[in-house]
């Protein structure tokens, strides 16, 4: 029956090969298999269901929005449903927040709202080079591409990638040497031969790079001086953003702002494709039309963005409970991580990874993690880290119940801690 | 009202400058303004909507699946929705066309396929250059926007585009040269400085170049020259396939087998975002993930992919039915074309257009037609063609109404024809 | 006694393969070699001997100067050599001209003031692209080999060659296609998607291109189009320069004057390494140092291209004295290339060339020449033309020898004219 | 007199702005102003006059052959001079320290050698990627440009400069992290985004970049990590080498192999222009003519660097010579920095520099040490170095003369040292 899948499609298929269930009903954070088998879903749609799956908040009124005989595709056209989004993430998101930004559609994808964030900072501050990160990833696209870190996905363009050079994450060098020490040397150097970015684009979670979170220090060190040497910061906060970490955008804890903000996945709430490039006025230097895409007017994904807002951020509530979530899953994980040898703790709310210095251990925990019911993927440059993206409405007790798969994956596969290791951890 | 468009969404919108109206409803080739206007939509998302708005074909698939609680985003998961796809798109597209092509999910947009299909094209021949043809418009992210021809959104990269040259399309130079003069000339000279291309990527019909149409003879000289020249041939597909010529390939009247085929557009059939990448089976060597993307997994764009392919490709009736509407719009384009001085017809199928010689006239017919109910939009290097994409379901009596508006606004706007002109025409 | 070569040096030599013999003296058109025998040499160091071998004209003041105790190495320091150079140059050759040019002085060869003057053009202009010819030869670093056209030279970068497209040379259709169509079409286009360059560069004879002449209407054409678009105009007279096509300047015959003038090879007179960039002074916005080099201040480059200036270009006796020899040259050419099938006449003034249909044709006759006393070079895409470089000071008695030596060569190696061909011959 | 200087010479000049003297003689550590003025040369050609102006040991035999008759310019050909040159550069200079190099003539400057070395590096890895220093030179074209530090050189370019990244240099960071922590990380790292490179090119001293001397147990590092790594390293050598750090390659005190060395500068011992690039056996892959150029074979050159060579460097007499000149170098100018505020000692060998704090004393000196007599030049990407290079030939006398000027120049124009400084000096 499901032949087809390996004789008509491409092979650069990959979540079908570890689980190759077929998924027939989903629902919070559950997906049901064919056969019957449900399986908890630590991965949700890699970050694009925050929400859960087909939940009632948002499906509600996509369906209504659906029978209405409303628009459905309008590109950058005017519709109610694209005016009450933008006055609800105005009055929702962006004014509680103090941010005063610009609204761009660039198209529907993640890699989509990178390229228009990169054009944008190139266009406006007349420099062609970009920095970005180590073990960044930004997207697929000749010019996300080019500022991802992943050397099998860079080879995949087929030319070398240009304009951008990359520079050392938080603790790229495990605390051996000073931060940004690197990047301030080659940018007051005249001679350094680094030359002078438009931008520095980053992650404050790098989720394929291995669940690494940069310290709120750091973020604020990174914006400082990317104020003091007038370059603009752009946050990509596909992945990270629409309170992955604990708050709407993953930066507010470090209370600084970008000049521009790449949204994505979870944006639309319900998993429709959907993204946004948020930027200071002062940068809306666009020509009619210099960018552009024909998906820009996703208008169902308008109506469950609008519906998932108004649920979830019209005050904090949903913020104060997703703490304690948030607190219950580190805690764990920690106690997971000390419980194998050679293993710790990565991440920041609730976007969580265990990493593993036997790198070909966390795969085969994510394996063992799928036979018994759970579905968490694998990241970072040597795949060495179980990846934990529970949707952020996932209960406290589904919550336990695939922590608990986890830990039993953990306990099968991984050795147990020295006796160094669990002297440390008792400490 | 609608103040927050213009104080919170960037500059770079476009189509709500011409048609500024709110639409908020949308059946078949009509769109109703917020006033109750009614106007005929022979825009159709650009080429998205080519079985009209909110078609019942597709919507009550579409709602019922959305009821069912099953997947609505699912990566490159395995679901029956995107099953039934691959199925349906193998037995009622591929096969009766004796296509033997992969699959590929490449992201859900354009200018996505388009990048897939370059990045493969260069890994398939560890070659590192693309042609592409003048007037092309291939997308927005850098790969894609490395082979478009359009100067403003060029320039928009900020950056040069490299790595691709542009070659003439077909009947550039008026008739003055033989089709692949130059194309030939260069890939035979080890001298000329064009580097071996990895491949040539054409549109059969260049909609946002002004809507030029390449003829079956030049198509067919174009693949043989590639096929002895051992350079893949990809046809973007996204604009002018799904039955907007007339076939559902755009490719089929001329006869071809390109090696690469991108759609995107109207392939959900709904307008829900979703794209194709199809390839030789020999060309697939991607690696597991080299190209991947969040929304790949479109599950209610499978739904209404597979029912818009069911009803209207599973047998030849709808493409019977349309060469008839085919027939009607292109007699009357000339006729118009006829009543107009410096006025001609460009395209080919329902993909129609009206250049003008006077680029500034093309642009005053279509503010014209809006104000009388028609929304027609321009294209070409200086906005000089009429542009006409109305849903292939449009009906007949729909077509006539919405070509009596356009020959209303060039008789208001443009000049009677010149006696040597009406001679000619009536010739 | 010669292994050396071949263990030591590196097999990226390649006269030395086609010319095994080792010279060991060489007066003006004749080079020894070890074991007695004289050669003619029609190679004439690529051009860069157009006076010949030690002409005393410049070898005595040449001495004389290295015996005075003056400087020989300056940088850019101010040197009497230098300063009389610099007047000789206005007085003789840029004032009897009307030309205005500033110098510069670029580092001694041919690739360097190619260079800067790419540098320059994009400096000036603030564009990126540069347009240059099909079969073009312009240098081997990176910047000058992006403009070149000869696949296995540009292969030999090692990377993608950008920032250049490549535009048709004179009469590189046959004449099947109008001159400048190409490029007048898609300057005008702004969908073209060849970016506004900020130059082209071009040779008035392609020299390793296989000694394309263009015509001095193409020649004005060229710089019309240029000048109505606002492109500047290089004219890369490295080795069309310095007389070889019977004036000073190869494109004074054209009445043209370039914005950019590159020169070197034969402007030292002697062999040793100078070069020179020209521009109009509006172009002179270098900052100090901006471009640099060691060796710009080749002393005495600069006392033997003083003496060839005066002996040669203090008055129009050479330039006429030269006439008479091009027309002896190119009459024998014709008769020569009459006298074998498939072959035809290349080139203008002392720059000359038999191209061959069968390209290795071309090849054997140099080959057949060398053993019979005369060196010429072969160069085209293929190798297809036997390339002609006699000094301009070559005696008439001299020029005939060495043609005689040809015509034999092409005698023994070349098949009769056909019938056909010889009918048409004397015509 | 001195008028054309300034209408007719681009504004590119640069050293005649800071020494406007016309130079008339000149011998050994001397040149002589038209005035009568005599300068020490301590800057000796940028380091292209490392045996002094117009010494016999080269002058004699250049006269000599320029009065023989014999081939003057000779592309690749075979001469004597070449052979002799050949000769004497394994049996003097490779055989002795063990190097088994084959011996490129690239063209005849330090930018050619070093464009030869990253072509050959790209063709033999099959990798684009090169990796450069903070602070490197390495040349004006654009392969050159594109692994140069300095941002004005840089930007003349006029177009992104690609397809290289650069690393941070021997105590980039003052001592403040590990050597090649960046740089072992990112090789390591498969998410670093530093694409894999196919060389490494280094400068052992750099001295455009400021007179910064790598340690040798550094440059061991560096080979031992490149070698670990499969990465080719390239010395260029073309300011270092030949006698300057006081073996005749700047890499000998190291004990390391480079897989490529750039010579140019004193390699012809007279300031003639000449070039090689040596490299290991095994990477001598070129095509016959796949790097060209028309000066490769300057004879005079040949003559020259054979005479120095055998001069210099037949036995290890000169070395020993030049130990006890370089001793007293760095002593003085040890004594010299300490005299005044905020100085420092930079350098190696004969290869000398103080840096100051306050960047602007490093031109005041200078143009005080040219008022006195004395040239020296500055460096650094602020000038804030006074670096030295005096012909390897100076005199013990003419030495303490020199670094008397420029201990007044220091004392005249620096402020004394602090209280502290003078401490710890005396210490």
């Amino acid at each position: 029956m499901t032949e087809i899948y390996y004789t008509l499609e491409s092979e650069v298929r990959s979540y079908s090969r570890s689980w190759p269930a077929e998924f027939v009903k989903a629902s919070g954070a559950t997906q049901t298999a064919a056969d019957g088998t449900e399986y908890l879903d630590f991965f949700a749609g890699a970050g694009a269901l925050n929400y859960g799956h087909n939940n009632p908040v948002f499906m509600e009124p996509l369906i209504a929005y659906l029978q209405s005989g409303q628009v459905l595709h309008s590109m950058d056209m005017k519709t109610p449903a694209k005016r009450k989004f933008l006055e609800t993430f105005k009055s929702r998101i962006l004014d509680p927040r103090g941010l005063n930004y610009k609204v761009m559609f660039p198209g529907p994808t993640g890699t989509n709202t990178v390229e228009a964030a990169l054009k944008l900072a190139r266009k406006y501050t007349g420099r062609q080079h970009i920095l970005s990160f180590t073990n960044a990833f930004h997207g697929m696209t000749l010019g996300s591409l080019s500022v991802t870190g992943n050397s099998m996905k860079r080879e995949g363009a087929g030319i070398p990638l240009t304009n951008s050079s990359k520079i050392p994450y938080d603790d790229y060098f495990d605390g051996e040497t000073a931060d940004f020490l690197w990047l301030e040397r080659v940018l007051e150097d005249s001679g350094s031969g680094v030359d002078k970015p438009a931008a520095i684009i980053v992650e404050t979670v790098q989720g394929e790079g291995g669940v690494r979170a940069a310290r709120a220090e750091w973020l604020r060190g990174l914006a400082e001086l990317c104020r003091r040497h007038d370059i603009l910061l752009i946050v990509d906060d596909v992945q990270a953003g629409c309170g992955r970490t604990g708050t709407f955008f993953s930066f507010e804890e470090a209370g600084i702002v970008p000049d521009i903000v790449c949204l994505s996945k979870s944006i639309s709430g319900s998993g429709l494709p959907l993204a946004l490039t948020l930027f200071r006025p002062e940068l809306d230097i666009w020509s009619p039309g210099e960018h552009n895409g024909t998906f820009r007017g996703n208008n169902p994904a308008f109506v469950t963005a609008t519906a998932a807002i108004e649920e979830f951020w019209a005050d904090d509530s949903f913020q104060q409970e997703l703490a304690g979530k948030i607190e219950l899953l580190q805690s764990r994980l920690e106690r997971i991580a000390f419980s194998a040898s050679g293993a710790g703790v990565r991440g920041r709310g609730m976007f969580g990874g265990i990493i593993f210095e036997d790198a070909e251990l966390a795969g085969k925990i994510a394996a063992e993690a799928y036979r018994n019911g759970l579905l968490v993927e694998t990241s970072g440059p040597k795949d060495e880290v179980v990846k934990l993206l529970p949707p952020l409405t996932v209960t406290r007790e589904e919550l336990d119940r695939g922590l608990d798969i986890l830990a039993a994956a953990v306990a099968a596969v991984a050795p147990a801690p020295t006796a160094a290791e669990a002297a440390a951890a008792s400490a």
